[in-house]
């Protein structure tokens, strides 16, 4: 059976993203990160959606990210909140959200646990459409860790490759969300608002890229947000 | 006063690196991983040699790298012992001694870390020549890794680069040896042995290279090694 290791944040991406791994048939690896983020409510999703598709092994691994990195998400500013979808994705400006090197970091570790467990893909759900312009989200970001992926390994050397796969990179958030219901994601299982608090607080930037896509694509979030 | 982050192992290779980053004038922010490596003795080593180059800033960065991977340098098979310095060159497969993804692993939060900082340059200890047949320490494998490093942050975004810098990546351990006695550094304060005992064995493939590049460079290793 052919292995991969999928990134499991515990939001609605990588829920999507779980959902196609599973439906190519692969033996699923999961990886999520407990990184000191303050949405960290994420991970408890990641184990809930881990389990909704049966993975083979899922390892949650810590980075104490805050010792070397600055971010909105790790504590060190305010999250931006109460700016419209045309507002976030037409910014200039790289948000106080973006973490240094995230996708970096992540797929190296990814790269490791992949070669350890013999798989020859790692999935990742970034997309570059309705998204809040990392740079490390782009299509042409990902090419050039294949080029790295291709060369860093035992695997490589060997003459096996490790595919970097990015099913999403193209879609919008109704796009994800119409997926997700196709392919039985439970939404009530994912976790996107980067506040922490019990309630998703229907106001941060990654609320407001959710909410949009289920309205665009007609479905109700089954989750409860903040009045 | 331009600033750098060094990668500081508390091996000889970082110890020569992070002089020569000393001698360019920069101002260095080290940093090393403890990444339950049997010879974690080398973190020590580390912490001296950040304060013989008077480092801005010292961070020592924790990884879990055992629940991820497998590699005699964790724990999961024995270390190599007794070869010759010939027959580490010759090898034709990649010794028990390599961790999956090892240097992309490091190199990632190397990069978060120069962007937190705003360094320019990102140093790395790696070469070639006198190495164990790791594939993430051939030449090209870095310009990969530059190509990354190139689109990954938000300083690549803004146009500043973030250069890698490998400067010992086509010397032999003697040339190594001499660069670091021209440029002042204490080999008494590294540390290369792969087993973590009181002094260093002498008989490992990392003791072997280091005491055959001090021989060829016509100098004594001030360490005291198992009888």
């Amino acid at each position: 059976m052919k292995r991969a290791v999928c990134l499991l944040s515990g939001g609605m991406d990588s829920a999507v993203t779980i959902a196609i791994v599973k439906k190519e048939g692969y033996e699923i690896y999961a990886l999520t990160f407990e990184y000191e983020q303050i949405h960290n409510k994420e991970v408890g999703c990641a184990i809930r959606l881990a389990r909704d598709f049966s993975v083979k092994e899922h390892k949650i691994f810590y980075l104490d990210l805050g010792r070397i990195v600055k971010s909105a998400l790790t504590g060190d500013d305010e999250i931006p909140m109460d700016r419209d979808v045309e507002e976030i994705k037409k910014q200039k400006r790289i948000p106080k959200t973006y973490v240094p090197a995230r996708n970096t970091i992540f797929l190296s570790l990814s790269l490791a646990y992949a070669e350890t467990v013999d798989a020859d893909a790692i999935f990742i759900g970034a997309h570059a459409v309705d998204y809040s312009g990392y740079p490390d989200c782009r299509p042409e970001y990902f090419k050039k860790f294949q080029g790295v992926a291709n060369l860093a390994t035992k695997r490589a050397v060997e003459g096996k490759r490790i595919e970097i796969r990015t099913p999403l990179i193209n879609c919008d958030k109704a796009e994800i969300v119409k997926k997700g219901f196709e392919l039985g994601v439970d939404f009530g299982h994912t976790w996107s608002c980067y506040k922490g608090d019990k309630l998703p607080c229907g106001r941060c930037d990654s609320c407001v890229l959710r909410l949009n896509g289920f309205r665009e694509a007609g479905y109700n979030d089954p989750l409860e947000y903040e009045k």
